[in-house]
């Protein structure tokens, strides 16, 4: 069973930003912790990744069929309990009580994102307030635990925790724009997995958003036959929401986040964490799946 | 939406345990931590729920709508994670790092017990010990966390915390085997939920064990036909598998741990605890619903 859930590892960006936080002061002592909340960060992931599928009915994960499709959505309810669950014994383990409550705030930030995300599913009336709350909970949410459970691990100071988890929080919400971008990619080969999930979801995202915001009467009508469409064409849809400026002014806003990001992250003082943080700032924005 | 998932409160027998297990040292310090543990274990409990019936697809529950029935499955998946996460957050807030840890390793264990469950669904080749270990995970596993992390909580002696998280242990077990009897009663209205659900859904518990354990080769054949049947003859099925003694071996596994829970109740040196936890074996052993 492990095999399976664990067999395709993903990107680790979340346990790469725990670990870059808890640089700062690593040691012998150290250690072992820092790689324990490392892992922890991504069970953590898993498990809201495992029950993600369950709701989405999504067949595919990381290029593999996901559990709900491999054996059933119970199987991905419990496998998804079960690793949130390790998650917890191992997090205890560390024996860091503002850690621990910095992990339980973040979880249940995690599940208020999906509600909130589950009760805009084919709501055209969205806010773009809402959108950008479901991006920061969903996404940055964790992002943000990651590097503020490590910067209290190591005991740091209030200008470095502050500092380090910012940066985390806006890289964890650019990591999510360019996420609903690239669901809006025609080529699935490079995405690696299906694209336009989202609209086929009725899932409002921000390309979508923008495009119906500036539609008129009949292109909004057309934009919203689109929704919830499982034959959807992608070549016509994606046009038709390129030219109402919903690629372009998602792109708009992942610069905005980039702009935020980059002010917290240049003030970080020591060289190494801000180089590293920098990069991952250009993954989040630069990659192609 | 609390109003929902909380409109009825069920027996609460694990909160109960916690108040009684910690009540050995009550005192007005550790009054409102003892309150916090009694609920974080109904919130536990109570998570687990959402998720059972999203998995058995359950449509009622305590005589109520359930969460997956009121709106969707993916509703139930990502409530049940809502008040697990809640549950988690008022349990760091608690402050004690022994009390957390026997918290991780049950929830950590009762999804292994639904695990084992799920796999065991229209496994006629089931052993007792199968059965045995899905009682202790799925349901003592959170009965013994209850008393077990109160008495942490209180920060009791060994004795103690051995015979109360026992007791609790078994009680919990009893709860468990009377509620895979209680499925086999043929007045639902008594019970205040549909019956012979276990069977319809193709579970097999302690009466269907035994009896096909008890039935010659035609007898088998009748009792694996009713296994999925969802328009299950009531009457007829009980009949056989009264008739093949599973009832009757079910309630002598029954007193076999009854006798266990009573070995350790007796040992508390508490008069009213004592009391109190004979008072929950007889409602767990006793109840009708």
């Amino acid at each position: 069973m492990g095999r399976k859930v664990f067999k395709t590892s993903g990107k680790q960006i979340r346990s790469k930003l725990s670990l870059i936080s808890s640089s700062l002061k690593a040691n012998k002592q150290n250690y072992k912790k820092r790689i324990a909340l490392a892992a922890v960060i991504e069970l953590l992931h898993s498990a809201t990744l495992v029950h993600d599928d369950v709701i989405d009915e999504s067949s595919i994960r990381r290029g593999q069929k996901s559990i709900n499709n491999l054996w059933s959505n119970s199987h991905g309810v419990l496998i998804g309990d079960f690793i949130y669950s390790k998650a917890f014994i191992l997090m205890v383990k560390i024996k860091n009580l503002k850690l621990l409550e910095e992990l339980s705030f973040a979880t249940n930030d995690i599940s208020k994102g999906e509600l909130i995300q589950l009760d805009a599913i084919n709501n055209i009336k969205i806010k773009l307030d809402d959108l950008l709350k479901i991006s920061y909970y969903k996404t940055g949410r964790l992002f943000e635990a990651a590097a503020k459970s490590a910067a209290y691990l190591i005991d740091s100071n209030l200008k470095y925790t502050k500092q380090i988890s910012k940066s985390a929080k806006y890289i964890g919400i650019i990591f999510q724009i360019k996420d609903d971008l690239l669901d809006y990619q025609i080529n699935e080969k490079k995405l690696g997995k299906p694209s336009f999930q989202d609209i086929k979801e009725s899932k409002i995202t921000y390309p979508f958003y923008f495009a119906y915001k500036n539609a008129n009467i009949q292109q909004k009508k057309t934009l919203r036959s689109f929704l919830g469409n499982k034959s959807i064409n992608k070549s016509k849809s994606y046009k038709l929401i390129d030219s109402l400026n919903g690629i372009v002014e998602t792109k708009k806003l992942l610069n905005e986040h980039y702009k935020n990001a980059n002010f917290y992250i240049k003030k970080l003082e020591d060289n190494k964490i801000r180089k590293e943080m920098l990069e991952l700032l250009e993954l989040a924005i630069l990659r192609d799946k």
